[in-house]
């Protein structure tokens, strides 16, 4: 569909390759051009997958990652074409206006935020953040004030895994284009939408089913949910790794759940929290209605 | 019970601040000399416990970490007295024959394998590698070639959470003294017996139960294993982050059990796959046994 194009780019300080590590970089930067990276072949087969068509997202999701509209620019090294041979035939499916070029190794390695670069790198176009969640899902994954990009990026892979219809991060929430929280999601961040800037009070009043904060503190323990508790549509609330949700963002809960421990553990890494709430959601859901089992 | 101790450390080059610098390095070091790092609050803090008695231990595990003989020696900086009043008072606690001392923020630094140094390094003694697991267990997480150290940690911690008996590592793991598995254990390391270099196939002939691989490829499904299934004596097995199980070490199961993937993901990462399998088995074993819960 394209020519394999030539090696253009040799100089790591030239300014295109400025440009693109920026993106690694400061928020601020990301947002103000409104693209942000995808590196390694996880994250950028995911993202180019989704500028070509080739997944079935559902319809909020498609909005987030338009067909022809997600991947803007993609830089590989030669060594892709032989440790990725099917990443690199996605590559070549880009239609002309996406720019691609093949790099030296000293130019990815200056455009990435990887220790060692992983051999690509694309540039993807933010979604904007005025797209919001919508009231009616059976799944949602609710990421309150989380700081760590890694934990942040745990979540969204874990939220798609448990099949969620979406997840969601409030303001004060790491940014979750920052380069760790996107290879953290190991491509999962194109699988389903992930609302930004979400203002809680005004999900929790529109969202159509019952809303858990999780809680370690939470009297209600997961263990003893009845099924019929889980069973219904559910957004679950997960909070800040150092002082968990606070007063204001517990209220808004119908539910505080606590993960139970049974051994001498105090508590539970907020990613690992999250795993145990939306999968215990998801199966119960999958129990109670055969037809989607 | 004891005097605090001088201020004794001001020199980052000391052989004894090397001496110590060196246990955050190579395994080979902390084998040669059975010790190894727990650096900050949470790992020193349960370390020390551990040392005192204080900490409610199954025999096993008392014969990993014995009372009076865990913590060899104690650096933090004077900081800590203020940020973690509650860990200094234990800190002053330890018998005379434990080695203790306020260092600077130079020294602390200097010792840690931590970016940036969080107050305080205990150094453990280690565990003898001969010391294996009973063939008698309710809940085993058995680690095969895990080479992320934080993987390692993040399922070491879970087996605590669910309540493990214990956990295993076979040979081939990443050292589980390494200073970010540590760390990734969150204390966890000293609440639970952790076996080393354990031969596999010498484990599962002796071990009075099932024996569960958890495999992506898995036809059994967790979501649809009945509890009678995952209510018995029950050792998992999570395989290494590339390859998962290779044909041997699945043969060695009585079941392949995958998590179920509902979203677009293709895979989950090891240790949130066994974050799932531990409390599936955790849940479900405390709901055949009401007088547990």
């Amino acid at each position: 569909m394209r020519q394999r194009p030539v090696n253009l780019m040799d100089n790591p300080h030239a300014d295109r390759v400025k440009r693109v590590a920026q993106l690694a970089g400061r928020s601020a930067v990301r947002n103000r051009r409104q693209q942000f990276l995808a590196e390694g072949p996880q994250s950028a087969t995911e993202a180019i997958r989704a500028h070509l068509g080739f997944l079935k997202l559902s319809e909020p999701a498609q909005q987030m990652w338009p067909v022809g509209e997600t991947v803007a620019e993609v830089y590989y090294t030669q060594r892709l074409i032989i440790s990725h041979p099917d990443l690199f035939a996605l590559v070549q499916q880009l239609p002309a206006h996406v720019f691609v070029a093949e790099t030296s190794d000293q130019v990815l390695q200056a455009m990435s935020d990887a220790v060692v670069h992983q051999g690509i790198v694309a540039v993807v176009n933010m979604p904007p953040h005025s797209l919001q969640p919508s009231p009616g899902a059976e799944l949602v994954a609710g990421i309150v004030r989380v700081q760590d990009p890694g934990n942040v990026g745990t979540i969204i892979r874990v939220a798609d895994a448990s099949g969620a219809d979406y997840a969601l991060a409030t303001a004060g929430t790491v940014d979750i284009y920052n380069p760790k929280a996107v290879r953290s999601t190991a491509g999962s961040l194109f699988h389903l939408p992930v609302y930004t800037r979400v203002e809680l009070g005004t999900f929790v009043a529109s969202f159509q089913g019952r809303i858990f904060a999780a809680d370690g503190y939470g009297t209600r323990v997961l263990d003893q949910t009845d099924s019929g508790m889980l069973n219904g549509p559910t957004a679950w609330l997960f909070g800040n790794e150092g002082q968990g949700l606070n007063d204001d963002e517990l209220r808004l809960a119908d539910q505080r759940v606590a993960v139970p421990l049974y051994g001498l553990a105090e508590s539970l890494n907020v990613a690992t929290a999250a795993t145990i709430c939306l999968y215990s959601s998801a199966m119960a859901q999958r129990r109670q209605d055969p037809s989607t089992s």
